[in-house]
């Protein structure tokens, strides 16, 4: 498993709110966005910074704000399907807790979750549509 | 405030659990330590992961996991001191809550956090050792 995030997931309560600010209020770019949903935002080098409903975003990445899991997520991202079942057994063999073993997502993605010894969620993705240029910018 | 984020910080219960974890069983880069205190990560181009003792952070940080507020932040670098003043006062205007006006820091930055919708806070940081070559490689 390279030492990579791709996307960093903020749960949140109200996409239009964190949109308000983020967007309206510090000026940052959209990249993609599905109005109420998510909004996916081009922050530096082949990073994105993403503004997901947090209730969505809870029952996919199986974190649970109310039982102590901060709703947020760090994704590492890889060129191939077979790629995410081999960092997902990397990460379990150095120790990490398997908590949603790698599966096809709706959107159409196959990841899976593991939590690190403090519980912080990790997501590990193949997404058929994402692409980083040279340049780092970021197509999903 | 430009789209960016420069360092994850992760609070964690023991340092030496996580180093196990990411240096030892992921095989990540150190690129600085306290032992015991912080490991600093170096990630992809420019990004810094950084586990930092819980009670440590906390402090600094004015996370308060059991009160809610994931001990996570995102760290926003800029060049001085008077940048942090001006982006503290450019989220403050956009609708963050201040949570620490910037201040000088134990370690010798500057530093501020504020709050966005959800409570995820955000350092805006003048840190003088702080440097991103060409390349993304950082060196703190």
């Amino acid at each position: 498993m390279q030492p990579r995030v791709d996307f960093i997931s903020l749960g949140v309560r109200s996409v239009d709110a964190s949109r308000a600010f983020y967007v309206t209020g510090l000026g940052w770019p959209v990249h993609r966005e599905v109005p109420g949903e998510v909004v996916f935002i081009q922050a530096n080098h082949g990073l994105i910074l993403s503004l997901w409903k947090a209730d969505q975003m809870q029952a996919e990445a199986a974190v649970d704000n109310p039982a102590g899991v901060p709703c947020i997520t760090l994704s590492h991202n890889v060129a191939a399907a077979v790629d995410v079942d081999r960092v997902m057994a990397e990460a379990a063999a150095a120790g990490a807790t398997v908590v949603t073993a790698p599966k096809t997502q709706s959107w159409g993605g196959y990841t899976g979750y593991f939590a690190d010894p403090d519980g912080f969620r990790w997501e590990v993705a193949f997404n058929p549509t994402w692409t980083v240029d040279a340049g780092g910018k970021v197509t999903v």
